[in-house]
């Protein structure tokens, strides 16, 4: 392994110097656009990894400088700041200006070439040209949604139960270790990991041998993931790789990623919807790029970007129906998914500092009761609830629309009643020693009327009230992890205990 | 809470007057060409639900006037009608074309600014111009499909059995209420709903409380909805809102809605098959608006639409492969699905007259045997299955469509056989007492081995069914719901008994 | 039914002489390049099978000779042999070019209006333009599917384990005879069947009764189909129908028509993945039929091809990223799934050869120990791994690829691990008789415990090790089908086992 030589380097340079940068179709980007040190950056990796420089080639960020970005009219801008240091107002959104920035917050920071680069642009990083966008998600469940999972006892005893490897000792399950690789691919695949810097590693390049910061946790595109430079979140999970794009995100394959069944079926509910079937049938005629989004004239039924946080505007592009928000959250009332019972959205995106009234860092007592404090009012709730209701009415009528989510108030004491009746054989089994969980002191997870508890809301509660919130997708409430598995697998904790019952009997 | 008063409809007027509609892409619709009516409709519209107004400027239902729509030669015309009422035959087919017909039949007909509108367009308002289509869709399984589950007193226990809410008592789970608003979002969501109106009801809008007619059931857009002039069926379901198109129906994003897995697992064996392989990768290039739809030339796979009911010709337009037909099941013969074995198609679109030998309202006995009375003849079935290869044969060879079919004949016998299998199982169970059901006079849906033995049929055998005759989805015959799921389920029914006699016997 | 005569045949070739051949789009095809037996199949094909025509017309097939597709430069030929027979040289590739070759081998070979017709085209006819392809498909584990499932008294057994039909007798679930129908539409459906020829057989067509080869186990497109010339595999499995489609290949439909959950979830976690997410927001603007297939310039994500199998340049077209291969195992060193346990790569396609320590025909012992001398080295999978690493490195840091690699080793431990424990509970209840199998020389497939186990590795251990390889797809990794079920499902055996022991206590 031969570490790179200034020789090299220089070559590199005059490389840098002779480059062409091709825009698709054929239209250069002018050169005077592209600051001299992405052009260096390009140099190389277009050669080393050339496909990642396609992918930005045709994203707005080479096309365009914020200097130009600003002068749009308010509603078409697609950049919240009101002042770009000046290095970087006049040149396209190169290599060079992201991987920079803020280097003495990144601990990931390390010398490329006689270039000071940052391995993971992070939010605070975008937060540059997209302070509102940065500033909005961070006060997401999103952005916490690591912190949430992992510093949360409850949650991290599911996880723990959940991703462990497991051994078989003298017919009893031994629940061991669960290792970083593991969680960085479950649930902090979606949650984010904690990505940490230890020291530098020398890796076998095609140029020979360099040195990269070791980053330990990663890859990871995760929504919470704590990055190198103490930010949360990852602009990447959504705006994926170099094509920064706007249409990805407002694609609902996206939010698929970590959104689909059987936990959080939001992606298999809309897929089955009639939302959903407009969508496939019509969507390669709309424009996802279209800043604001006009109801109507770029789209004719909404993804899910369109009811949970993207602009919107009335089909003229002046009347603003919706406003942009990052804070994905904020436009709902109820928190329908996640846990046991339903409940108002939290206060806050980072949920662990909530308390129920038994203590313990859950929204809902284990019967259901909200731990209110933490919660959004009654007043909020209203609020909000008619603010969404808007987006509903650009295409259906008001009654429609009311009673659409009477229907869906109805479906959330529904099944939060089914739910309850579930907790009850649940505590009942612990009750009876036929299976130890909370009254003992032990993990309520990990036994099998534990595990059929945790179905019922879960998977199969979620999928019904999912399946009610977004308008029509009836086998999902039916038998698709619907009301057809909430009854069953009922009549399986029942049989469960009469078993067990029995056996003790004798 | 303000009425709108005159001076505000004055104001309306007078925006209609000014409106100029454009179509999009830029060229403006013929003002002469919409309706006065439709035009102060679309005044305020446009304003308060503009979504609709830009789906239907869309639409071809914007672009084009019955009269004209005539004049296309017959295999062209998309529109049934000899004849159209003079006053409708000019303009183009606007809001107040569609909402306003039939007044008189109309329980939801109401005064909306001096104008009487009725809330929903049924498949009666439609027949003025589809009168074929309205009289083929009146007769399938489609237009009966709550009625058919509704009134039948077995299918109505089991509904109830899967959607009613539950509570553990005494150690038993008691079935309790089912509510409308679930009955709405799981089974009547796909089968539709009795709209019901309950006088007028004041709705608070952008402009202030007007009074609408109060739905009752609704929103809903079932196959078999009741309406409110008493008409069966909602042609939204597959041509939905104010798009009224034909490419979505064609596209089986629409049938994808109610038929899927696990119970009616059409779709999901499309997607898996050789002609959604073709279909996904190629439907870029189709042509899903052309009338008639040329084989070949418009599409190189088939879709749902195209061998269940669109009007199929050769390349060059001109011979016909399959009449178009809205009656649903009419090009089919046995009918695979929804019920325990599979049988001969019943003869009316109205299930709820068939008896079975032991009286009960059912195609088949409980060990298989057909009610052939309100089944088509044998000599019907030759004819439909002749009738049907013929689209097959337009890509396929004479022996390769025959195997395909012999081969469905047998899987048919062979999951028909081993439904009877688990039937017999259950039987023995009610016989030694092991559960209560039919011969107890008890509901025989409620209890673990009747869940078990549903999902024998329901979903297993209909997966392998839907697997062997849309060709090609080994996956759906084998692991996924398929002969794996059907074997390892009888297996859990044979526990389930030796478990349970084992017991009874200490 | 009566046979065609001379009379109708001569009008047929009267037909052909005045058909005018027409591609899509209006550009007529020189009738010069087509040859003369051709324009007659074409003559009738048209009227008869028009689908076929015309999904043909839109193929290259229809568009080019071999001799100007040979004048290519290297990397864009999509031809691989050197010399091709004069007489077909200059025509474009029509019906008869493909279905009258090598028919001394084709036992399926008829005449048919006077040509000799083979019905069925195989992969030794296609060598005669491709023979490298061909010739690495003959090799791949692929061309031995059908070999591999059928002659392996392992696979054989569970085959017939979950495919037969069963009855009860005598409270025990007997095993019958499996169709070939059944076969032919579930395992065989994928991994091919053997079609032979039984004598001739009259079929009823539109023009008359006509004489064509009767053949078995027909229609089927597995990958592993014994041709009747006795050829391995099937072209048209994934270059479906007439269309040859080099995009169809490349888009992902194609491999998901068999590698799909749960046994295979190739094409769900690929969904699920950040690679699926810009897949399907972004395709429609790729170019999937370029040769060579250039990284950033026609793709910005992989498709299955793309890592697996397809020739990927440099976005100038030039520098090789991967070469093409038809033996689609061949740049994988470690195979992750099919089998109780992970294991390197098989030397060999034909896997019936294998014997692992126990003399079973099995890759690894039932404890894992892999059975080495059949399987590829450790340099050899190095060398496979660094070269598929190159892929990745197109987008992907050094540093990235490394880690991602890493972490699905781990994964590809912890999964054996479990799946290990998973095994020494179904023996230990084989130890204690509370099941019967390989100890007792009886079916290890067929009891409760059996399936449980089965699972474990089929289902959720192939999840979770896809979705660790195919970076990210968390949900497959946890809760569909992962980590949750792997977990569960062990608890489920362990509960089994201590219910049977305590009922053999007493």
């Amino acid at each position: 392994m031969k570490t790179l030589t200034a020789v090299a380097l220089a070559a590199i340079l005059f490389l840098a110097y002779l480059v062409v940068i091709q825009a698709p179709g054929g239209q250069s980007i002018s050169q005077s656009q592209i600051s001299p040190q992405t052009q260096t950056c390009l140099a190389c990796h277009k050669l080393y990894t050339p496909g990642i420089v396609e992918d930005w080639q045709r994203s707005l960020h080479s096309q365009e400088s914020p200097a130009s970005a600003m002068k749009k009219p308010e509603l078409e801008r697609r950049i919240s700041a009101r002042e770009i240091p000046a290095h970087l107002e006049n040149v396209v959104v190169g290599c060079y200006e992201c991987h920079s920035l803020n280097p003495e917050r990144h601990q990931d920071n390390f010398d490329h070439f006689g270039f000071r680069i940052n391995v993971i642009v992070s939010p605070q990083d975008c937060a540059t040209c997209h302070p509102t966008e940065a500033k909005e998600y961070s006060m997401s469940k999103k952005a916490h949604a690591r912190g949430n999972l992992e510093k949360n006892p409850v949650y991290h005893a599911l996880v723990g139960t959940v991703i462990s490897q497991k051994a078989v000792k003298d017919g009893k399950i031994v629940q061991q270790e669960t290792s970083d690789f593991t969680r960085q691919e479950t649930c902090f695949g979606c949650h984010g990991t904690e990505v940490k810097v230890n020291g530098l590693r020398e890796v076998e390049t095609q140029i020979g041998g360099i040195k990269v910061p070791n980053l330990i946790n990663w890859p990871n595109q995760g929504v919470g993931r704590v990055n190198p430079d103490g930010s949360l979140g990852s602009c990447t999970a959504c705006h994926p790789r170099h094509a920064f794009s706007i249409e990805m995100a407002r694609k609902p394959y996206t939010c698929a990623q970590c959104h689909l069944d059987p936990d959080v079926p939001a992606w298999n509910v809309y897929k089955e919807s009639k939302h959903g079937n407009i969508y496939f049938s019509h969507y390669q005629r709309w424009d996802f790029q279209a800043v604001p989004w006009k109801v109507g004239k770029d789209f004719q039924a909404p993804t899910c970007a369109t009811c949970h946080n993207s602009l919107i505007t009335a089909p003229g592009g002046k009347t603003v129906i919706a406003e942009r928000t990052h804070d994905f959250g904020s436009r709902l009332w109820v928190r329908l998914f996640g846990l046991v019972y339903s409940h108002p959205q939290p206060k806050h995106g980072d949920t662990t500092i909530i308390r129920n009234k038994d203590g313990l860092p859950l929204p809902t007592t284990f019967t259901g009761e909200p731990a209110s404090e933490y919660l959004i009012s009654q007043e909020e709730q209203a609020r909000r609830e008619a603010h969404f209701k808007k987006i509903c009415q650009s295409c259906h009528s008001t009654q429609w629309t009311e009673k659409h989510f009477a229907k869906l108030d109805n479906t959330v004491k529904e099944v939060d009643s089914m739910i309850l009746a579930s907790t009850l054989l649940l505590v009942e089994a612990w009750k009876n020693n036929l299976a130890e969980g909370l009254p003992h002191g032990k993990n309520p997870f990990d036994e099998t009327i534990e595990q059929m508890w945790i179905r019922q809301w879960l998977f199969y509660g979620n999928s019904i009230k999912y399946a009610s919130a977004m308008t029509g997708a009836p086998d999902y409430a039916t038998f698709k992890n619907g009301w057809w598995n909430l009854t069953e697998n009922l009549q399986h904790m029942k049989d469960w205990i009469e078993l067990k019952k029995k056996a003790a009997d004798r």
